[in-house]
């Protein structure tokens, strides 16, 4: 029996469009002799719909949909198509009015439909906001053989992969118990850095154990802050890779299942690196917001610094350079290489750029202020209005040619706060928010290594916001290499104060950055949608309240900001809501 | 046996703040005799903690927290007090590491503990992202009388009352059948329009179905977003009130429970009206945040428009007039009237203004931009850019001087992209974010009963964004009445385009609204917080994809938009993170 997978890439809540893409690919699949053909998880509408789950009218729209596709599709080929099903005793017995759910599409109507059992509320997932868990074991008969369906989560409960059991039931181990030949699992599964070494584990542990082949489809394409790889991928019941499909493109995997097990087929290389992996991702996140939203073309601020370069080269990747413009905006504080390096960027990419001097408009600001701002010293609210400037420009742009404006903060500067809200961080997405600046050089580095764009002056000066005379960022911040490890036991592995000084970090800097992730919470709850590409990234899976005596790690937190003797008019300011203040470390 | 309840204010993450009022409440209860206090749902860390509650430290520190508080107590008082437990068995069994728990505290320790039974994930609750569900019914015996335990939701399930079930099982129906005396619920209920009513209809439902009378306490104060009422509440078994706490403050009640049955206490009256209950909750709401923020003084801009007269009168209740800043920022299309209203606004209120011309300004960005929009319109670029420099100047002040800016916007604006993002959205709190056009204008007028502090030509002129000459609001949006009636039944009754025409509304309108809602997300998505006041607020509790194809009522976008004829680089724009276009209506 030939099995094919279609990776697609939806639209979210474009019911005609998905259905359309699905019909195509069950056709392409028809020619090829092909059988059985999976889709991926809610593929009607695409992952993640959200709320609009909770507009009876889309799940009505939804199930019609269903029967057309149903309709359309060659008859002899069984497709399996994710959609929301309708909980019907919900009403009397209580729990959620939906379920996550696949049907078995085959002569014209829907055979069988299966529903998720294991559903993920953690991270950016909020299943249970939405769906009922589905309580059976989902399998059918196809042509003699017996195909056990998951979907998703419902592969990711083994206690002996995991050393812990996240859920009380394993369907896997049900469908085992079932005697299935052949296990199947449809996913809506994000993109994380390494994430596909885990998967290929996890699924291979799972094909070893229970001595099942396992066919696993994911979806592709990026919907809003989430990028999904694709990558699906087959395994036989001794653990072989015997199909993959491409990393960050729509495909069509075809493979057999003969003999009790699935033979090998083709199978697609994995990206060379992490950084290879990353630059992908982040290319497909910006075309696809950028085509799904309706914009064709976006407009960035080039600073000079490396983020915007990278952010430059991701865009004109994504989108060509006929599509990128770059606008420099100098102040009477940037430098002369800062332009240079700029200008010298945009040629190497061939992408077309303007030119608008900011030191007027700061004048005028100046002005303005002058009488309330009287016998005040230049600070952080001067240094602010310049990016603000920067950032009215650049949204005049984008308001009046129709460009998507893309901002440029790493996560590094999210995580601490070094970021002007409703300055560089406008845009309507943030490209490289959970990217850490080490990151950011490492990626500058290996897209040069495919040919030099981003200028090796770019990449060797020390980085600088240039909002005063003679500012680096070290005059804020620890190094970033500091900084970024830091940050990752902090946010990455919930480490504490203790624990992160234990490492090897001074306590000085530990309870900095502490404090300082906490207190900027309020701009990053303003922030533009970010590319999620870690485990744990700020946004739709970030849920921390603002107003908060917590700091993270060091208790709550009067008694030991105390400690520090920073003066509460700071505190304050930095606290919540108004400023843009970083405390100064000490050498 | 007398029992109290303690209504207090936690700050989210303040162990030691809010053991300490904990304590002060308990010292004052045993003063009266009091045998028996009730506190809140996860009191010692205050309702929501969000994401707090993955940071294992978190927990951590509450258990010890805990422990500490049982100690300090009087030993002779029964407490109960609301904490994080451990769900030690979900290593092996599956689940979430975590309960939200009660703790009974007499003696010195934790003599029980209690799980709430029923999690709600809907909404702005996201309890099963957290928690694990307790399984068992929850009681002690005190004296010798049997006392049901119940956390918030587990009392909202009463298939009688809501004529369908939400769970599965009833924790109500399971004390009832053990035979308790008297049930407890321990709430942390955010306030919503007129809720208090409904709470108090399905407690007494419960009382006089089970023939029990039922204590419920309630969390007050505002944590970001949320405003809680307090409104704790008694109920004997024949369904008469015996007891109230006030509204919207700190109390302390107390309440006999003798021959089996609560006895008439203390009954606080509830606010008179609708709007003296959002008037109340408003300011609450702008004086915690800003206070448990680390603020004590705001600003704001003055238009001489009614909403930031409403935001202006609010936080003068809220801070003092001596706290709040208001700011005039007239361009040359602002009218003379705006300027002396604005201004006669101040005087009444008692607070400082100062007047901040934008001209100049206006001029600069032209110059800058000049060359590049050669040939171009005046339009919304123009527009936004005069409300951006509003907003860059008033986060100078705020940086400067350490206010925290509030932002004016309504929810009638809100909803259909009626402002500048970056602009007049600026702000750490917005105010009125979930407060329709119409109901600002009925809050004014309710203040105004009180003594006339907002002018009435605020209250009687067209409303005007004034960026342009001659601009009215319903240039470009249909009456408010008609908005507001649209948006009702759109965003809270799940109405689809055909219901709200069969309401009565023109087809063209409501199309046009529906598309304009949708549209609006990437705007709504870099809002500050707003405080809530409906049961379906922008914010933590609205979850909407931006890039998605579906517009609400009615179905995929593509086809219903061109069937308006609008082009599609005004589509392209609205539809995503660059502008703040609107569509003009028709006529």
């Amino acid at each position: 029996m030939k099995i094919a997978i279609a990776q697609l890439n939806p639209t979210i809540g474009d019911l005609t469009g998905n259905a359309l893409q699905i019909l195509m690919a069950a056709r392409a699949a028809e020619q090829q002799g092909v059988r059985l053909l999976l889709t991926t998880e809610i593929s009607l509408c695409g992952y993640p719909p959200r709320d609009l789950l909770l507009d009876p009218g889309f799940v009505d729209s939804m199930a019609a949909s269903l029967e057309q596709l149903a309709d359309d599709l060659p008859p002899a080929l069984a497709v399996l198509v994710g959609f929301v099903g309708r909980n019907d005793s919900s009403h009397f017995q209580g729990g959620k009015p939906i379920f996550n759910s696949i049907a078995l599409l085959e002569q014209g109507k829907v055979q069988q439909t299966f529903h998720k059992r294991l559903l993920p509320t953690y991270d950016v997932f909020d299943d249970k906001r939405y769906f009922e868990p589905g309580l059976e074991s989902n399998s059918f008969v196809l042509d003699d053989v017996h195909i056990g369906v998951t979907i998703c989560e419902d592969l990711w409960n083994d206690e002996e992969f995991w050393g812990r059991r996240n859920y009380a039931v394993n369907p896997i181990t049900d469908l085992a118990e079932l005697g299935v030949d052949l296990i199947v699992n449809l996913s809506g599964s994000p993109y994380t850095v390494g994430k596909q070494l885990l998967r290929e584990a996890m699924l291979r542990h799972a094909a070893v154990r229970y001595r099942r082949p396992i066919l696993y489809a994911n979806q592709v394409g990026a919907n809003d802050d989430l990028i999904f790889d694709g990558c699906s991928v087959g395994f036989n019941c001794v653990g072989d890779t015997v199909c993959r499909a491409r990393a960050f493109e729509s495909d069509l995997v075809v493979v057999e299942f003969e003999q009790r097990d699935l033979q090998l087929g083709s199978v697609a290389l994995m990206p060379e690196s992490e950084d290879a992996e990353i630059w992908h991702a982040l290319v497909l996140g910006v075309r696809d917001y950028t085509r799904k939203c309706g914009f064709s073309k976006v407009v960035l601020g080039l600073s000079g610094g490396v983020d915007s370069a990278l952010v430059a080269a991701i865009a004109t990747a994504a989108l060509g350079q006929e599509n990128v413009l770059g606008v420099l905006m100098p102040s009477p504080y940037s430098s002369e290489h800062s332009i240079h390096d700029a200008l010298a960027l945009a040629e190497n990419l061939g992408i077309q750029t303007h030119t608008l001097p900011i030191g007027e408009l700061m004048q005028g600001y100046d002005e303005s202020l002058a009488e309330l701002f009287v016998g005040t010293q230049f600070g952080l609210a001067e240094e602010n209005i310049q990016s603000r400037i920067r950032g009215n420009l650049l949204m005049a742009i984008s308001n009046k040619f129709g460009y998507l404006l893309l901002s440029t903060g790493n996560k590094s500067e999210m995580s601490v706060g070094y970021c002007t809200l409703y300055g560089d961080m406008n845009g309507g997405l943030a490209v490289i928010a959970d990217v850490p600046k080490t990151r950011v050089y490492s990626l500058c580095r290996w897209r040069n290594s495919k040919g030099e764009i981003i200028p090796a002056s770019i990449l060797t000066k020390p980085p600088s916001a240039e909002l005063k005379p003679g500012q680096v960022d070290q005059d804020s911040l620890p190094p970033y290499d500091v900084l970024d490890d830091i940050l990752q036991r902090l946010i990455h592995e919930h480490q504490s104060a203790a624990q992160i000084v234990a490492a090897g970090h001074k306590p000085i800097i530990v309870d900095r950055v502490i404090q300082l992730v906490a207190r900027a919470e309020f701009k990053r709850r303003q922030a533009p949608p970010g590319l999620k590409i870690t485990d744990r990234a700020f946004g739709t899976g970030w849920r921390m309240p603002i107003a908060n005596k917590w700091v993270s790690g060091m208790g709550s937190g009067g008694a030991s900001l105390g400690s520090f003797s920073v003066p509460s008019t700071e505190l304050a300011l930095q606290n919540v809501g108004a400023s843009e203040l970083l405390l100064k470390l000490p050498d």
